[in-house]
């Protein structure tokens, strides 16, 4: 959809409750965590430790509704929140205004959506976009490092690439590290303990065709995963694929 | 200096005082900073807010005195450390062991250091390497962004590189921003605020030549004027130039 970010989370707040993927092409979405202050070292550790997952884009001030790459409302302006108590998902919403607390500390986290552009400027098809559809996410075997209070399971996005180019996905997102970068695992889901591609924890499955492989890049729900695990008093992210629209190019995350 | 990481750090251990550039080629060297916990999340949210200057390798636990990229002592096995009580540089020892509190979550920062060896493979001369000496590095008039108690100014690492090696200067260091990555400035030192490149505020003055670019690349050293600036109660940092040489392979840090 096109349109400024500033226009588009204007639609978010009015209502409009999509994934986010393919939304402000060239613009940078970002997963969203809100969590108390009391747990907020512990989450900037964990993301220290898996940086691969969990790339902090920027961290707001308690209790702010904005962050310097946001201008706009944290608690109205994503299409879907999910709200955790203790743990347990307890409700998905389209804001979460009258949930705010002056204690909460707001992390934004790079979202692979970012590199899909770059990955369709270099001829590698990206199904759930052409589906219309949710990128399909999984939790994997793999162990984050853990932090202070916090663990949890890696989380991954998947999306099935051409064999013929597969090393042109590798090399394009190697070039955005604070987006996730590379791929985790290329081929044998089942070596991340990912049973059927066909049933994804989170997100809509897509079709794998012959010839194509199953690519899986580090995923920003494994913040969510770590929330349900370790059960902090309170926590607000976004719902998994609908994700903070930001005022910051793509391109600034490219290396080189 | 051939041998392995361990080995260094042995002869550092037993006394050796010199500055690490070009020590253990291949292996990553790193700033230290020791905190105590309570200014730790004020430390981290700023290594987050100023990545190019501050990019963070490793977070030891309180009271550790290992790290999981550092399997020697922190408290004695780098050449030279600097002692900060209130923010005033009160001491430069050889270790500080009897220092050390079970309190202090130390961070090992990237260091420029670990591009040097990546620039001599693509050409470009390294002079302070040639001369022996210890990289000059300045303080400017670029503020960082504060978090916190946390505010100073950015230190920066300078390296004089011949007009036509510049380009491939930052090609070669772009690859590599978990240790400060491309440069921040190329030419006009004064628009730093450097009055003159030969008196840096640390480390050894180098020769700049005749059609040689004086580059500029941030500088971990940028946290020690965190702590001049902003005054915590206690903090232990390397001597500048005297790093922590880790465990871990330059080549992990390259992108892609």
């Amino acid at each position: 959809m096109t349109g400024t970010p500033a226009e588009v989370r204007e639609r978010f707040r009015a209502g409009l409750r999509v994934p986010t993927s393919g939304y402000c092409p060239g613009w940078t979405q970002a997963n969203l965590l809100s969590l108390p202050k009391a747990d907020a070292y512990d989450f900037l550790l964990f993301s220290q430790r898996n940086p691969k997952p969990c790339p902090v884009l920027d961290v707001s001030e308690p209790g702010q509704r904005s962050a310097s790459i946001f201008s706009g409302d944290l608690s109205t302006d994503l299409p879907a929140y999910r709200v955790y108590r203790d743990g347990e998902f307890v409700d998905e919403r389209s804001e979460v205004a009258d949930l705010w607390r002056e204690d909460l500390v707001t992390f934004l986290i790079g979202c692979s959506f970012t590199f899909e552009t770059a990955l369709l400027e270099a001829g590698v098809p990206v199904r759930h976009l052409d589906a219309g559809s949710n990128v399909p996410m999984y939790e994997t075997n793999r162990e984050c490092r853990p932090a202070g209070s916090l663990s949890g399971p890696l989380v991954v996005s998947m999306r099935p690439v051409p064999a013929e180019l597969v090393a042109t996905a590798v090399r394009v997102t190697s070039r955005y590290p604070a987006v996730h970068g590379a791929p985790v695992h290329i081929g044998s889901p089942e070596l991340l303990g990912i049973a059927d591609l066909a049933t994804p924890d989170f997100g809509d499955a897509v079709e794998v065709r012959p010839g194509e492989i199953p690519v899986f890049w580090a995923c920003g729900v494994t913040p969510q995963a770590a929330v349900m695990r370790s059960k902090p008093s309170f926590a607000i992210a976004h719902a998994p694929g609908h994700m903070a629209i930001t005022d910051v190019r793509d391109a600034e995350f490219q290396i080189p």
